[in-house]
């Protein structure tokens, strides 16, 4: 697996109205775009930092997997998402014969239209792992 | 506060022995360098991942906050810091005016060399916020 960089943090906030401010108007930072991604019940607020996104994550439904996480008690990074440069379905053949368990077996369409994939974070120091590509 | 670009993640974990092989043989990221910080104990590992170094910490003491963390049940993203170009000493006083919370209200030594000093993660949408600068 070859990675460039990391392509954005996943930040869970129950509300992007109350959180953008920090990011704005304290970091001084720059939203650029929202969308909401309906496969993961989530509405997303992208800004930019250097060559990495921060996308807040706003869950719009109770089922959604960030609102089962911020009812748990988390708050803030909710994942790290690396860019890979020679392939997401690729990578995830390597890493699975490495022995680290999968969330997605295949590559899926995220935000932004980026084929994504995540790994277990029983495999990956508790930090929740996503692969992602720009498609051709 | 004029932010250049995320300087690194602080990912805490309970042995860099056992966590590094998924940063190096996984990820395929170098582990460039070590370091003890007796001030915060705990021992470090730098890897790098385009401009963003991903600092392992390691308690190095149960009275490590990170340790302390890590006791909670937390794992993975500690803190996320950011790299300041108009200094740290003049953006805590900038967020200081707008209401934010400080840990430090002063710049201290950090890893590295850096000029740090933390925001508190009440004002910060749970997101442990570290400033940090080069010194000149």
């Amino acid at each position: 697996m070859k990675i460039s960089h990391i392509e954005h943090l996943g930040i869970a906030v129950q509300s992007i109205e109350e959180s953008l401010p920090f990011f704005t108007d304290v970091l001084g930072l720059e939203c650029y775009a929202t969308e909401v991604v309906e496969d993961q019940k989530v509405k997303t607020a992208f800004l930019k930092c250097g060559e990495v996104k921060l996308e807040l994550l706003e869950p719009t439904s109770p089922e959604s997997t960030i609102q089962k996480w911020l009812d748990k008690g988390n708050k803030g990074v909710h994942h790290v998402a690396f860019c890979i440069e020679d392939g997401v379905a690729n990578s995830l053949a390597e890493v699975s014969e490495k022995g680290v368990r999968l969330i997605d077996e295949k590559p899926r369409k995220g935000a932004e239209g980026l084929n994504i994939a995540f790994l277990h974070p029983k495999s990956t120091c508790g930090i929740l792992t996503e692969l992602c590509e720009h498609p051709e």
